[in-house]
């Protein structure tokens, strides 16, 4: 591997780390808050699932860097400023509707995202793709599947929904931006030309929001910034959270 | 000073220290979210006050600690269990008249409670009272022009401080309380017997209450715990926040 391929890698499994233990972060905010046992139970697992890929992402990029740090300095040591998730994992829970719609938004992106991922040439980053798979399947049924009740559900239920979709539309759009670095990985056979995915995300998400008797929304707005550690407050105040215990016992064995 | 009353005083001045920053820090919160600019202001140097008592004790604290720690381990590298301030310092901030209640309840026992610590047998505390008492002169007009105003204002007003006092009453009881070492430093003219001082509290904050057209609460409930470290769960979630710059740039010099 060369230089520059091993340093694209590095700084590509970061930010696929990222975007998992943030979007699993917020999933786990629900925890206890569920509207019912089963339900909640079901979002515990796919917060897990996603804390899961970002062990795996980070642990990758441990290894890569081969500096001294482990997974946990990638997730917990790094600052608002460092990280480089997509600002749509890091959005406030919110309401259960604008949580679900925002689930489903990154559902879609890795149900078209990960087939591709998991051809890449780099056997890590293939084995968890191969494994995240089969983790969406599960994860867009249920989003899926909540967002048809939401949307075709009650006055209020469809008027919710509706607004989570138009207030998340906008930063859908960082999902398929594509920067040197992913090029060239892209162009080694290791990462996604995320480009080439908006039309299928885009069908599918129509698709179901149509069922749901909710609004597409025009691209009228985007905001971008998270791939290059330029975030909304949101994450700052969730880094608190998440990395307290952490940052108050560094090193602790148990 | 023996032994005994060194650790007594050090425990001391340690409460009185995190009774003053949790109760800052509250009042912090507030700041950019006043009423009006001048409010605004006025509320951010009460603030200011309190966190400012914060440093003389702690700095005090860490001089008879004389192990290496300084005001900033005090009041950041310790943890929930480790705080010692009443209860009703670190209840949420609320709405305006939450805050504007709890701020008359606190300043009514600054007020009752600075005259007999200024008499500190100890020259450190008596100083640092000496400057509260000035402070807490004008705190204590402004809470009770607030509590009278918004008492025996609106239909709204009225209800939502009713309903402040009533549930900040019950935290009030362990504003008088009185341990070993609070005994053993009254009985060596260091520390405040409080346990005299309810009487007149209860008589100043009636006569505002009842001024305002509110009612005295009865006394049939009561919260202890924050001297002995027992808090509720809102202490962790305000240290979180109050303590991760901190923690994330431990001895950070700038």
């Amino acid at each position: 591997m060369s230089d520059a391929i091993k340093q694209a890698t590095l700084e590509y499994v970061t930010r696929l780390g990222d975007d998992s233990v943030v979007l699993g972060h917020r999933i786990s905010e629900w925890v206890s808050y569920g509207p019912f046992l089963e339900e909640d139970i079901a979002y515990g697992n796919v917060a897990l699932d996603y804390i899961g890929r970002a062990r795996m992402y980070y642990s990758y990029a441990a290894e890569l860097a081969d500096d001294g740090r482990t997974e946990d300095d990638f997730a917990y040591m790094r600052s608002d400023r460092d990280y480089r998730n997509m600002l749509l994992m890091e959005m406030p829970r919110g309401d259960f509707a604008y949580s679900q719609v925002r689930q489903l938004l990154a559902d879609a992106y890795a149900t078209v995202m990960l087939p591709e991922l998991v051809k890449s040439k780099d056997q890590t980053i293939a084995a968890v793709a191969a494994k995240a798979i089969k983790e969406t399947k599960y994860h867009l049924r249920r989003s899926r599947d909540w967002v048809l009740r939401l949307g075709d559900g009650t006055e209020e239920s469809h008027q919710r929904t509706q607004k989570a979709v138009d207030q998340l539309w906008g930063y859908t759009h960082e999902l398929f931006d594509m920067d040197e670095t992913e090029q060239l990985l892209a162009d080694n056979g290791i990462g996604v030309d995320v480009s080439k995915l908006r039309d299928a995300w885009h069908a599918m998400v129509s698709e179901i929001l149509t069922t749901a008797t909710l609004t597409v929304p025009d691209d009228s707005w985007a905001v971008r910034g998270g791939r290059t550690g330029y975030h909304t407050e949101n994450l700052g105040h969730m880094l608190t959270e998440m990395q307290i215990v952490h940052r108050s016992h560094p090193g602790c064995q148990w």
